[in-house]
């Protein structure tokens, strides 16, 4: 049987600790779909389109990662690609709570499809999209943090 | 390529939660070794081979989990059962921080293989083998926590 | 000395969580009032008079509860209905030191009336309001986390 | 019908954190029951007769407190005095877990008896027997956690 | 060397917990500049000035604060007043992991300057800014929580 | 007035954690006690003196970082030296609640010696002597984790 898992997310730009995340899973799963959450409520930097592209620049040396976009409910939309696992990222404590929460609320939805968890990386363990965004406005150095990629892009949205 | 993970653990003795995460993890990987930690200087209530008749009972229609033991360092013997991946439960916080400590040191030792987290059913959250031993020492009802066999063994251990 | 207790929530709307908690107060206390709060700035689905409907329908076989509505502060309310407690489920470490905050503010105010936690039913630990609202936006299942009338209710409110 | 709650501990020996938690406790139900366990196990300072000499001494003008001891299951000694109630205190985050985990196996062994929380005044939320009898061990000041007369107590055990 | 440290927040507005932690900070280091963030996208209830001139007020007695405004990145600022050092308070868990984020970006950013956190007074372990305007719109007493300008100042807010 | 500050622990033994904590405390405060904390209770793999020696050759390139050891309390001991600052390295929620229990009851004792938290790098968040110690004994990898000369003594207490 194939393994296929979705690693679900806003990637709003995608960061060094997505990627690692991504990495880690696709080294698993027999197929990650890497998948933008398109939700309409938020107010993110990047469109879906954007995000996506991205994504798709970053980890074009993953065969076995695909890059997609869904809206609704993660498990249905898991189940219409044929995962039978999500993958999430975990960082810290405020992180574990919310994910337990939503992990607990899919299962009652769908107990057939398992969410796993990956731990971060150490160095990228207090890493997040808002916080490179807010760094990236106020012109603060991000090499370390994003693909060269998303850097160019983040400095494009900020008018430099 | 063939995924193959190791879900190691004191065991002493399997717990319904503990059985929760196996059959979890069985359904997504090809291979589940459940190995029980051989730990000389923790003062278990079952030894070693107690542990692993119990789990090889109450796993004996999971047809990929086998059980097994190990001494030294787990990612040592992750790699001796060409092991990819090591599955843990993840209960609550102060679990989390533990199992990051673990898995942190562990990618220091060998960065190829990976730990997935699966989330304990919230039925079994605050489920551990040592409250079930504290218990069961006073004749409490734990017929919901851990399987009929092992409930047997307990009494027997108590003298029952 | 007849003991009266507080319960107080937003109940937006009431989930099988709250009903819990609500049951498990209404054993122990001799009269035990279920109180929305009318907080303006929130932006609640459900008005309050649907949210006080919806609580009075299902403690209906609760003789000992009262279901009311409040603005204000909290322990000024207490003390209008002469309570000398104040009730609150604890789900998570998030919630904690939230409640913690609000207990030492309440204290602060009015050292008379005492708060009590109870918590939450392990399975029902990681259930709030807001996840009910969004899965079922979505047209989830969650006849299994909120009464039935509560479902009809949800279902009007996102015209099915 | 009566309340009657037990708030069990330790208290080796007692403190102003747990005579708050007591205070208050004894406020709301009709009978307080502060029960020491006597558990075989631990390696007290002070013996189980002196412990409660100590909370007899310091909760006299309590009228509604009891103090007594019990070994064996909390449920089962709360049934023996016709409790429908057990009270702890709680201070931090750690304890929290601890006492979710303790709370959610005494609803296994007897949901008819609750479990209540009340979060100890924060002047006591670092407090505990622990660091009091480590402080007085090197003849620190405790006469700001502990009554007068405990501190006597501490005094006698380590030699002065 | 000339240790100067940076205590900045938004201060909307200053509570005894922020001044306890000031008056902490300015006991050990040469000179402590406590700076207003100017935030545009948050929604204050004092202006910058109106909370400079609290702080000037309720900091007087101490020879060595300086008290400023600043925007951008903090770092930036803490280099352009030749400061070594960030100072900031720690109430909670939640405070905990968001500090922890904050710092490790600075770091990022500028590894010259060290972030130094301070234990708030535990009387003031639950305070904030938030719950103080909150109690203060419905007229409770903070007598206990803010310096008497400060009240001063929010009953005007209110129209008191 | 010079600011002189003691950053106690067990070091049993000195890992780049603590070196890393040691190095950014002493960048700031004009003399840095690190006193190694001589406590009979517990049952260290290195003696006092060992670790003394350890921890003096890995700072030797640091000139205002003394090494001592006390026992007893840990304010009598600060105040001997004229510190008025304590200096402790935070690393994960666990280490938070036991550091604010400590430092909570050190101001009870002293209130003049103020007690700084700096972050652990976050590529050390998850280290300690414990784990060390535990992977060292089978032969693990820890030459990220300690300086050459703590691994050597390391070896040559596992007899290699």
């Amino acid at each position: 049987m194939a393994s296929i898992a979705v690693c679900p997310g806003s990637f709003d730009p995608i960061t060094y600790g997505h990627l690692d995340i991504i990495t880690r899973g696709a080294k698993v799963f027999d197929m990650l779909y890497v998948s933008v959450m398109n939700n309409s409520s938020k107010n993110p930097l990047f469109s879906v389109e954007e995000r996506i592209n991205l994504i798709k620049e970053v980890t074009k040396n993953l065969p076995n990662v695909k890059v997609d976009e869904h809206s609704g409910l993660l498990v249905d939309y898991a189940k219409s690609v044929n995962a039978n696992a999500i993958i999430r990222g975990l960082r810290a404590v405020s992180d574990f709570e919310y994910e337990m929460q939503i992990t607990s609320m899919n299962r009652v939805l769908n107990d057939e499809i398992e969410t796993f968890f990956i731990m971060t990386n150490s160095q990228y363990s207090f890493l997040s999209s808002s916080i490179v965004k807010e760094v990236s406005k106020y012109n603060g150095k991000i090499s370390s943090l994003v693909p060269p990629i998303v850097e160019v892009a983040l400095n494009k949205k900020f008018n430099r």
